[in-house]
């Protein structure tokens, strides 16, 4: 039975339909785990120790509503706020809290951006204020606190 | 080349070799979107509106230290606290705010359940407390607040 929901390929293989990226975004180099899984993430690291992490909502990221599912922007928030530890310690971290505060929906297509800033710091500990957004939407409001562990090594970039 | 840490053989496809599934639950009836990516996930659900949502930590849930990343945690804690919605109300719902608390790690192999109950309720907004677990550790305390949408359909169980 043919749906018309349904699409009949899948491009998922085809490079020459691969979605457009943003100039300046670098893929994540995640092969395995949970950010396979998940992926592909997409980051944006300034000089200045700013950054943006994004991902295009795809099929796998959606609810039953065709919308991203509240777990994958839990899941995104927790990868976009914590990066703000790596970025101003180059350490490894584990999420403490988080605080996670639904605004708005994302749909199937679109390109949904997150960063974070630290508010505050004490010992190992970091609070870190962040935000999730769509072009001129805000999705997601949160705050996460993190505790810093092991310096990183040197991070190897895709290839 | 053989890595020592890579299996030479994936078992996923060996029905031989699933892992054992403790008794009463049941497999939930996802195929597609996000709850396909990250299952499965399993059910208890009680004839006095008390339930148990549950999943097995496998490869692609982890993080690099090989324990379950705290995303993976914290979009399981959304789907197993607004099941008390469900429950309650048979009712779809969206989440307006999660707070995730990280107790103790999860390990590849661990058998980690949650569940919810609702602690108040206003209009169409509801307000659930709710606790991840495996064996006698606490991994996770949740307190979420969901919005109640229309009503579910019959459900069909797995088949």
């Amino acid at each position: 039975m043919v749906r018309a929901d349904v699409p009949l390929m899948t491009d998922d293989l085809l490079e020459e339909t691969t979605p457009d990226i943003p100039p300046g975004y670098q893929r994540m180099n995640w092969f395995q785990g949970f950010g396979r899984a998940i992926g592909p993430l997409y980051e944006l690291d300034h000089a200045d120790g700013s950054y943006v992490r994004a991902f295009l909502v795809c099929e796998h990221h959606t609810n039953g509503m065709k919308n991203c599912h509240g777990g994958m922007l839990m899941a995104f928030a927790d990868m976009a706020l914590g990066h703000a530890v790596t970025m101003q310690t180059n350490r490894f971290w584990v999420t403490v809290r988080m605080v996670t505060d639904f605004v708005d929906a994302a749909h199937v297509g679109d390109w949904v951006e997150g960063t974070g800033t630290i508010a505050a710091s004490e010992d190992d500990f970091f609070t870190v204020q962040g935000r999730i957004w769509s072009g001129p939407k805000v999705i997601m409001t949160a705050t996460g606190v993190f505790k810093a562990l092991g310096i990183r090594p040197q991070r190897k970039r895709p290839q």
